[in-house]
């Protein structure tokens, strides 16, 4: 699997990790270079200095040819403008944006975008905790 | 049920107002007096200016009759000792803490606290989607 991940943020960097180590292709991209130290020595995937949602840099990512891309900045319009450009300049099959405001949610999916927000996650796991028999 | 939640964050909002709308016992606790309005008109429960953290102001969060506490601020360090001193001082049976860090998760499980982590919720969903056959 070629997979483009925007966002070298603690999220990113565990799955461009995870994936790496299993065998896809990586690319991460990220608009400050030194966020990419916290990949590792082990990390034999390609990194990108520049911004995720310019389409000259996800050309760059080789993002015809991706076939997922993951926008996980810590600005939810950075997310969702990225993936939208994934989705409609490059065709890229599955693309999923990170949002830390869940109320916003309704909107992206309307937009064709698979959106994860940490505080519904962390909610419904919590509410399942909760109530979990013993 | 009678819980108690420690940070009227964005997760904390939402699990107060989810579990009050179902007629549960609700307590949330926090320092800044002013993060209760997002709690809104409907809520029920009760709120408390305070370091949830202070074995006093879980006292009179009333953390003898409650069956769970919840901490959520944005600080990890607060949220696990708010959780310990709820666990040992008062013998509260589902205690959870969210934490930032999910390295430090495994330290946390063994002092009997039940973490839970975005970054890990939202890498192990992510996989699930990256991984999904349509």
């Amino acid at each position: 699997m070629y997979i483009i991940i925007i966002g070298c943020s603690r999220v990113g960097i565990t799955v461009a990790q995870t994936l790496d180590s299993k065998g896809h292709n990586v690319v991460v991209i990220d608009r400050n270079r030194e966020s990419f130290q916290k990949l590792g020595r082990a990390f034999s995937g390609i990194t990108i200095v520049g911004n995720g949602f310019a389409p000259e840099v996800l050309q760059e990512a080789g993002a015809e040819k991706a076939d997922t891309l993951v926008a996980v900045t810590d600005n939810d319009n950075t997310n969702i403008v990225a993936a939208q450009v994934a989705k409609k300049f490059f065709k890229i099959e599955k693309v999923f944006a990170r949002i830390y405001d869940p109320s916003r949610a309704e909107i992206y999916k309307k937009l064709g975008i698979e959106v994860l927000s940490a505080t519904t996650l962390i909610v419904d796991r919590l509410q399942e905790m909760i109530f979990a028999r013993k």
